[in-house]
């Protein structure tokens, strides 16, 4: 857009109307008028504009109140869809929503593969699938998010760190994505998402600072400010399965990183066994400790330690509002938050709020497919020329 | 402004012109129209209009080149003044710069007050004479930017965690700065501004995701995200003395923070002293180190090791491109990088750039003069009425 033209001042009149629409709902042309603070030929313009490229549409009309009935506008969802696909361990999810953010088709389908190719095959067959029975072509879909765990370095087209995907971290991954899902794909963090999609329908909803803690086989951090993820300088902000827990470090650092090694899944495990306990998993251990075995407790409480470490650490660096628990081991928030406080309260006056996530697995594809309509409405606001 | 109107529209341009003129100096009304995009007969009327509100001035004509000669425009810096304050435990610095920001007056004063009272007594005495020394009254500082340890807390008008000014923490002390210097005053952290002091014109210029960690008597840290401070929910962003060095966390914390008790100055002296030194100031321990004397060595390899917990803790966090080190103990970066580059790689991946800060104890008032610059060019185009 050129500032100062006419042509300019069009725009920004119909984008001032679209979004009144889209964050208020649907409205008349005088309701809009005094909401935007534009006159009412210019709404009328813009609207006239917005509804000849299918952007907008009238629903109905005013039925009561004074004066003659008026028409009703409203954002129209169907003048784009999108797609979001959350790549998990044992589960690839996807979902396909109109512009309003109405979910028209979800499918879950195993992950079973073994390398990355076949990941990628059936990461494109189960997105067919979910655009198809949604009613569409995949060239329909104007924006595509892709949930995956790991770093995406967008520069040398791959995905760091990702150790649980078979063949995941291989070379031009990237790439291979984008022939698999076709153009317009933007890949990111699964933690990451997860916070976005605790930020717009979650725990987290309109705080201003705010991160995301999932703790399961791993540990990944979504911080989100003011809306917006941050990613730092290098796309690995939040990967907090590296913080210096155990300090001074062995003389060669744990793949996984000094505070994952000794918080994620397989630590509450070990934390039991050391206490005589003969489990399998981490949700045997929470399970005990819910039945109130001593020896499950006393693992959870040395676990709800290690994390308020990891809570102290951030809240020293970036000072959230609020943090946000989630995963397999996270979610167990009744079990870990009052020796978790405790902990903290004896290590630092710096102490945010901490709560359960409320999306569950399901919050990293929420937040795909809601990065996936900021993209979207930009698009499709683009494509439909200058008016 | 309300977009899409004549008025808007006459300001926006003028703000491009304006922009143009500050970013890129000095310019014909030809040249300024190729940068911005504008016509020539909108630029003239821009220029007109910012030139009769004292925000642009001619400065000359061209002289060579094909064509007529043509006349040159640029920022008129004495559109506004602004005022810098840097409150050190033992020195107050103070600045004056013009919109340019060229500074035009520059006083230290030593602090020795004792009080609270005492202090605000000297801070406004020394900012008088400051500004009278550049021909001013305080009526026509634009913006005034104050930095000082601890951090400010607007809502409750106080500074919080400042220890080292005495009774500095007093209720409604931010009122009484305010009484002290006038209207429009900002108070601000010290690490803070530190760190847009070295963005500004130091080791950050231009980096997009940095910290600057200052380590003296005490630990702070500054962190700018794409030139804007990030200063988390509550302030208490970059607070890194809190970071949870010596984990699991003793009974009742120490008031200055569990890092900040284990590696600020009057650790390294306890180092040295622990391996017999007698040393009083950790100056003297750097002093030794340099000439090679093995046990200050020694301590300062433990000091480096103290301080590679918080690069990987920052690293973990945020991911910054570049760790900019300062203060009195942080600016021996050339006896600390190799011994803390060593312990950050037996510790994590995750390895930002650590170079030391360029401009010494002058950052923090760099960074509140262009603080204030930002503010006070905005109010002075404000001020200009609509055109």
């Amino acid at each position: 857009m050129t500032v100062g033209t006419p042509a300019g001042m069009r725009e920004l009149n119909q984008r001032a109307v679209l979004e009144r629409l889209r964050d208020s709902g649907p409205a008349t042309r005088p309701q809009i008028a005094a909401d935007t603070g534009l006159s009412k030929p210019t709404v009328g313009q813009a609207l006239l504009d917005l509804e000849q490229h299918g952007l907008v549409r009238t629903a109905g009309r005013t039925i009561s109140g004074p004066g003659r009935s008026a028409v009703v506008y409203e954002v129209n969802p169907a003048a784009g869809h999108v797609l979001g696909i959350d790549i998990g361990r044992g589960l690839i999810r996807v979902a396909v929503a109109d512009l309003s953010g109405t979910v028209v088709a979800r499918l879950d389908a195993p992950n079973r593969a073994r390398s990355a190719g076949a990941l990628l095959q059936s990461v494109r067959a189960t997105a067919e699938d979910a655009v198809a029975r949604a009613g569409l072509r995949m060239a329909d879909v104007v924006s595509k998010v892709v949930s995956t765990p790991g770093v995406p370095d967008p520069r040398e087209g791959t995905v760091r760190r990702a150790p649980n995907l078979p063949g995941w971290e291989r070379k031009g991954l990237l790439n291979e994505l984008s022939s698999a899902l076709g153009p317009d794909v933007v890949v990111e963090n699964d933690a990451n998402l997860t916070a976005v999609g605790e930020y717009e329908a979650g725990a987290a909803r309109g705080v201003d600072v705010f991160v995301c803690v999932t703790v399961g086989t791993g540990i990944g951090m979504g911080i989100v400010v003011d809306g917006a993820l941050f990613r730092g300088a290098h796309g690995a902000a939040g990967e907090v399965g590296y913080l210096p827990y155990g300090w001074p470090p062995p003389d060669s650092p744990p793949r996984e990183g000094m505070l994952e090694s000794s918080a994620a899944g397989h630590s509450v495990v070990e934390m039991a066994a050391s206490r005589g306990l003969d489990v399998e998993t981490a949700k045997d251990v929470f399970r005990l400790a819910r039945e109130g075995d001593r020896r499950a407790l006393a693992a959870v409480d040395e676990e709800a330690t290690r994390l308020a470490f990891m809570v102290a650490s951030v809240a020293a660096v970036i000072d959230p509002a609020l943090v946000v628990l989630g995963g397999g081991i996270g979610k167990n928030t009744d079990l870990l938050a009052e020796p978790l406080t405790r902990a903290l309260t004896h290590a630092t006056p710096l102490r945010p709020v901490i709560v359960p996530g409320e999306l569950g697995e399901e919050a990293a594809l929420t937040g795909a497919i809601a990065t996936a309509l900021r993209t979207a409405r930009d698009v499709v606001f683009a494509r439909r020329g200058t008016g």
